[in-house]
C-alpha cells in the first residue's frame, strides 16, 4: 500500500465541481420562482434512479446529457415551472457542461499532474466532461467515461477499465472521490482510493455526516491541496 | 462553407508528430543494426493491413498497441535483429507513446485552441494517445480515438462520431490530416477538412508528390502555425 499509484481518476460532479452551488446560482439568474438549493437537490436526487435502469437493462444506453434532460422534464414539472422555451430549457440542461470547480481545484490538480497521470472516470458523457474541462480549465491528461466503457459506475467495468487503457495493475490507479460508496466500489476491484470531504457538496444547508476516516480509504484529505501535500507533489 | 467549424479533429500519426523521424532516431540510439529509416518504413507499413484485418473482422478488436507490436515482431524477424529482451522489446514497441511533435505543433495547436474545440481523431489507442500528450504538452481538450467507436476510420462511426460526441452536425467538426483519403473520407461524411503538407512525414529521403490542392479540402496548409492565420486564430 505504500507504493504510489501512476494514475488518479478524478470523479467529477461534487469532488472536482460544484454541482449543487452552480445550478442553485444558475436558477437564480434565471429568476425562477423556486427555491434554488430545492431546485438542485431535487434534479440531482433524479440521476440515480435514472442511472440505475440503464444499468439493469430497463433502459438502453443513455448518456447523461439525456438523461439530465429526463430528469429536468420531472423537475419542472413538479415545481410548476412554465412558460420557459424549448431553447431556455435546452440552455438550462446545459448547465451541467459549466459547473464551477471549488476553489482549490484548479491549483490542486496543476500540482498533482506534475507528477501523476490525471484521468476523469465520471458517468458524464464525453462531451459534457470536455466542455467543463474548457470551461474551467481542468488540466485533465485523459478524460475517461462511463460513455467509453458503456458501463456507469460502480460497475467494475469502469473502475478496471482505467487500468486496461492503461496497461497496468488496478493497484496502480487511485480513485478520487467525495463518495464514499464510489470509493468502495473501487478499493473491491484493487483499485486504490483518496477520500475528499467536499462539506458542501450538497449545500450550505446540509451537514456532512460521513466525513469520518474508513479502513477502505488509502488517503482523506480536505481538498486537493491537502492530497497533493499528502502526496508530495 | 463560409461558417467556421466549432471542433477541431487532429489526425495524430504523421499530422501532429513525427513517427518516421522518432523512431529512426530511437533505433539509431538502440544501435540495432538497420538502415534507421527501412526500419521506420516497414514498421508503419504494417499498419494498414493490420487495421483491416479488424475492420474487415478477421481480427477481433485489437488495439494499436498490440497490433504495433505483432507486426514489430515480424518487423525484427525480416530485419534479422536479435538479442534484444523482452523489456527492450516491449520499450520499443511503446516509442508510439513517445513521438515527437513537428516543430510548429504546440505553438499552433494553442493558438487554434483559443477559438475551437481540438480533439484527437486517430486509430491510436487512448493510453497511447494520453501518454504521448502528457509527453509532448499536447494541448488537447478531448482524446477521441478509435477505441472509443470500436471502428477504425476511415469507418463512418469515427468521423460521424466526433459529431455524436459533442451533439452538433457534421458540417460543424473539421478533420485536420496529412493524408488525403482520410480527409476524403471525412468529407464523405459531411465533415470539413484541412490538409497539412507534411512533406517531411516519409523521411528525408522520400518526396511526397500528392501536395496539390483537392476539391474535397476547405484548407490547404503548410503547417498548424499557417492553418491558424487562415481561420483567423
Amino acid at each position: 500500500m505504500n507504493t504510489l499509484p501512476t494514475v488518479l481518476a478524478f470523479d467529477v460532479f461534487g469532488t472536482v465541481v460544484d454541482w449543487h452551488g452552480s445550478i442553485a446560482s444558475e436558477v437564480t439568474r434565471l429568476g425562477l420562482q423556486v427555491n434554488p438549493d430545492a431546485f438542485a437537490t431535487a434534479w440531482r436526487q433524479g440521476y440515480r434512479p435514472a442511472m440505475a435502469k440503464v444499468r439493469s437493462g430497463a433502459l438502453p444506453w443513455t448518456k447523461i446529457d439525456d438523461l439530465h434532460r429526463l430528469i429536468l422534464n420531472d423537475v419542472l414539472d413538479d415545481f410548476n415551472i412554465q412558460g420557459l422555451s424549448e431553447n431556455q430549457i435546452h440552455h438550462l440542461n446545459l448547465v451541467w457542461h459549466r459547473l464551477n470547480p471549488w476553489p482549490d481545484t484548479v491549483t490542486g490538480l496543476n500540482r498533482l499532474k506534475k507528477q501523476f497521470t490525471l484521468v476523469t472516470l465520471s458517468n458524464g458523457n464525453l462531451g459534457l466532461l470536455a466542455n467543463m474541462a474548457k470551461n474551467a480549465a481542468l488540466p485533465w491528461d485523459l478524460i475517461l467515461s462511463a460513455e467509453v466503457f458503456r458501463h456507469y459506475k460502480p460497475d467494475p467495468e469502469t473502475y478496471l477499465g482505467v487500468a486496461q487503457i492503461f496497461d497496468i495493475e488496478p493497484s496502480a490507479v487511485m480513485l478520487v472521490a467525495a463518495h464514499k460508496d464510489d470509493l468502495a466500489s473501487a478499493y473491491e476491484c484493487g483499485l486504490k482510493t483518496a477520500f475528499i470531504e467536499r462539506p458542501l457538496e450538497f449545500g450550505a444547508k446540509v451537514t456532512r455526516t460521513d466525513l469520518h476516516v474508513e479502513t477502505y480509504i488509502n488517503y482523506h484529505a480536505k481538498d486537493f491541496i491537502d492530497l497533493a501535500d499528502q502526496l508530495g507533489t
